[in-house]
């Protein structure tokens, strides 16, 4: 008889809708190892999560994650709340014997990560963060064609993620500009995935210096921190703004190739543009967020004259998860990444083979936005093995 | 106590797959005046059809559309398979006072479109045509636009759906090729969606002037004609090909405008490329469908020296549809459209009112297409109220 | 000693600088076989020829075509004025003797174009007609490209040249909105490039279907019928448009592909946006002539998984021309293309060898004009051997 | 009577082409307060010089630009010889009373030129740099956009220009590899460019810091080191290449803008890709060299559903420089921008007033340089004043 995966999910706003979506449509894409039951969503407030758990398919909810930690039902735990809850839960997960998913960043900073890490490797659970811009078929491709070497040794890395959604002044102050409850700004929200990415295909970063600002320093207050959006009253009371706006650092990685990396959410016009592009000896490779069907690929392997970069649309059935979906050229879109990196998760743990990206990659990513965040204060260089 | 709507779709191959997960989505994302309930899924072979059932979500499964049409417990019926049996499940269900919706084209002719309109209006149902991308948010947002008189009086529609999936002279003889099953080759396959759109955003059509080709005239016998893909034995026997495998025509609308289609399954590097362009008297409006979260709009109201065709991502949540989905810049798919053009046709049952696009729009269309295949065989202008 | 070939201009408007220049510029980027000598620029009112002469860097004028053509130390005349005065001029020169460049379109239709070829091969000299875009590198490039087989057979070619420059009402009746000295409006000013790029890469043509629009029948009376622009007083009568302000029409290539063509002088946004896409059974390419720099190639030769539209810059020392101008992607413009082909006539003068496009592919290019303006007239398909 | 400007012009490799064609085309396409006398041209070797200066329409030549900037009928001196003699040659203009232009980057380094800016300023000569760019017509719309306040404050400057010619490693010695010729590599070359850019549109930078890399360490020997290419024997000694291969850095606008940077030589695909965006509290911009007629514009200002970057083809006659050329969406090319500067420099010199930008503004990128090496050398911030 097939298996079963029973899972738990805290967290039911923007992130919390994304992975229930993807625990709802995974298998019905996808042919799995195991069924995904849908078992419990986890908020605090009774009423909003008892209707948001009808709304997504959950089978029941919970007010306490410490209850959901221990249900003996509850094969795997995911974690959406914000930043600062990641750390407590997963430990607790884990020692609970819970698989574990855990949205990026893994944890507010290098040495929360670090005792993630450890607690899951310590109870031998599966553990997975949640770069889910891997999963992108089209970055997947970008990695295929880089690792069989097609674009040579990699020289360059540049990668933006910008966006714009807390241009005016008047936004409030929502828990992501909160730096207790959300770490960073833009760089542990955007650049995070900027870095992972990085590390996905171009490897280790060996030491950065960087830059953070915060344009806006005060807020209107909202009584309910909500998280991407929310209005305040007229006469709502200011508060301090005490995460960056928008960050860049500059980038060593250990293979020699140069980073460059910038996060914003004040670039106007800028919805949600993740962009990076690599060149190497042999090619290059380019890939922009909102157009994520799509590669970029330049290849000095085309004949001299007839060279350009050309735009593969990565739509085909033989590219990675696509064969799943729909014929050449129907496109889709960003929830898809999350219901491959759920697949990819459930696969993993009815097979109980090995995640990636892991805890050790989120741990990786935490080091490096540590050390971003040191040098901005320092104005050295700082090495990222050392956060 | 919540309505709700009983379901019964035939077919299940590409389009019953994209209905399926139209039918699971809408109630996850939109606040719907009644619960869809998935009844059954219906097809000719018991194994396939039940398979497909359980994996899609159906609660069960018929191997007759003549038996489910007449189930009691079934209050609408979606028709997904070929074109050739349009005709007849839609009238019989619709004497059994279903509601139907109705795969593009809806029928193989304008013919066997009218009985169907008629016998839609004779039974009082509901009925709604499979023209999804007038469900994408940016070209609702492009119908906005020109209703609100923005680009001015139209001059010019052109609009091209180019593929290139059977380019190979291997390519199988499926069903899609064969005139009987299903009624045209890309123009009624492709140019069907171009014309709808074309009328939808640009008006009728008075008469046309078109020309078809078939380029490959045989191709490899397969024993079962499938749908998009197949592959045919190495001494698989020839057989004809009966439709076109390219077709363009020339267009006056009614309102004046002049129109330039056309459509093509061996446009070498198109997957799936449906656009269009329109030409006003005080601005432009241009579609991708590979790039379906962007319209571009050119403005004479700008600045005389800042005009310019703008990329407007139709993904904020003021736009069409997108605020049951994702924040700003985050896609979505080919999936979707299905999505909204079946929540509308759920709504429209749940609450009695009217569709749109119905079986009149279908049955324009077919007249156009009649249009355009006269015109191709006699060489003359053909008008369109005529067929 | 090197060779010289004495030039006399007639014209000194839009194409009469754009001419100039070219015979400047030629030389100094190019070996030539022979020195230009800029003898005589030509034009009917004495003050403004003689200024422009002296402007436009010719060592004297004339205001009589009659004088200049007889004019003994005259090796090449070069005809720019409006397509009303191409027969009579080209032909008294080649009587005299004298070399012809036209600008295109050849004649005001096939009957004198024809009589323009013949008089032409009667007095054994070197013709041209001014089809400057051919000499794109870009579209040379294309050129290469299918001539070395690497799209494969064509099966589809389609080509639209859309400016907006008239679409406010307020434009006024400029000479090249008056049949009887432009011949034809949107489809031989701008059609006329379209169709010559469809020869040049796919073939002739065999039989047309057309229509033409004249959106805005009526427009202002200036004194003096400018070219591109003028203003017209507030108070100025109207007159009759005689040309067709869009254009389209399909066609049947004499190897079996088929054409669909377009031209508009009312397609708001678009300034000077000749494209076309060329789909053939192996690949296909697409050129714009707003970025005439670069050419997009798709290769079916290419990995399944990394095939797509390339954006090939065709500014490499290997791509034709470019060596004599600036390094990779330090782009050329518009003015470029005349100053190659002038070079190329220049050299075919010089060298007595045969020219290309020359009279006979302008001839060409009327038969198409005329079938199309008749079959728009009779609705019928119209042969082109037969205009 | 007309003042003449007698003009001297030293080099004559890609720039002293750039520069020749740039004087000899000025006056045909604008009305400028003198005529342009092409004195003569200047190079170390005879033959070559006066093979050159036949090319390239100069007068005579001269093999010592010492006699040159002595020469009594030479105003103005123009100096487009490696970056190493410019300082000498400069200063000894000044000192002569020569008006002088001189090539970017103004010096080696910011000592040599503070030097030659005091030399202009005490003898009172006119003295310009040659950041082209600025009078590309696209960024001369920027600058007006920004300027009138349109896009607001300045948050971000973000600025690449990509070459990758030196890419293959038997790309020979040439002079730009050797600091002592060059000054530096990508970085004053290129980088040089976008700094001029950010400076002209956002205002001057505070502090930065940097990284640079050489990637190939050792190249082939070539007997004469030439500009942009050149190829060395199979069995030419290795030499060291002293400059950077790529850079890139982190800046502090005065404004509290952040800017980041980079130049390379070495990223596959980009042929001359200098490109900018700006993103301000009202709108942003972006810029592509190789797209040079085209800007990108997004404004907060638009209607909020029809916001998007628009494409502004900066090709109408009202945009910037473009009523001389031809009409809107015919294109200009790479040497236009000489073109412009060059008539801005002889109408500075003929009307005597100031230019722009001049030496002071080659300082300022200079120090800047600087400070980015001084920063890629010690790992720390520099202030780019103390340079």
């Amino acid at each position: 008889m097939k298996k079963t995966v029973n899972v738990g999910l805290v967290g039911y706003k923007f992130m919390g809708r994304a992975h229930s979506n993807a625990y709802r449509q995974a298998g019905k894409f996808f042919d799995m190892s195991a069924d995904v039951v849908m078992k419990a969503l986890c908020g605090r407030e009774e009423n909003w999560v008892k209707e948001s758990a009808e709304k997504l398919g959950w089978e029941g909810y919970e007010t306490s994650w410490e209850e959901l930690v221990r249900r003996p039902d509850i094969d795997a735990v995911d974690i959406t709340a914000p930043s600062n809850t990641h750390r407590e839960i997963a430990i607790a997960a884990a020692k609970n014997g819970k698989h574990v998913f855990v949205e990026k960043p893994l944890a507010l900073n290098s040495s929360d990560a670090r005792q993630m890490l450890a607690a899951a490797e310590e109870n031998g659970i599966r553990h997975q963060i949640g770069f889910n811009y891997r999963f992108a078929p089209a970055v997947l491709l970008a990695k295929k064609i880089i690792d069989e070497g097609k674009i040579g040794k990699v020289f360059h890395f540049r990668g933006n993620y910008l966006q714009d959604y807390i241009i005016d002044p008047s936004f409030p102050l929502v828990w992501r500009l909160d730096k207790k409850v959300a770490g960073s700004g833009s760089l542990g929200d955007l650049g995070a995935h900027v870095i992972d990415l990085a590390r996905f295909l171009v490897g280790d970063i060996d030491r950065v210096t960087g830059i953070t600002r915060t344009f806006i320093k005060e807020r209107p207050v909202v009584e309910r921190m909500t998280g991407l959006s929310g209005k305040a009253a007229g006469d709502a009371p200011m508060g301090e703004v005490t995460v960056d706006d928008g960050a860049a650092f500059l980038a060593e990685f250990k293979n020699g190739a140069m980073g460059v990396f910038e996060a914003t959410r004040f670039a106007a016009g800028h919805k949600n543009a993740l962009t990076f592009e690599i060149n190497g000896s042999n090619g290059s490779l380019k890939f922009e967020l909102e157009r994520m069907n799509e590669l970029q690929y330049f290849s000095r392997d085309d004949a001299p004259d007839e060279q350009g970069f050309r735009t593969i649309g990565a739509t085909e059935d033989t590219h990675p998860y696509i064969g799943h979906w729909w014929p050449a050229g129907h496109i889709i879109g960003y929830e898809h990444t999350f219901i491959h990196e759920i697949y990819e998760f459930i696969e993993a743990v009815a097979n109980d083979r090995k995640t990636s990206p892991d805890f050790g990659d989120g741990l990786k990513c935490c080091q490096i936005l540590d050390a971003v965040e040191k040098s901005a204060d320092t104005g050295m260089w700082v090495a990222v093995d050392e956060m």
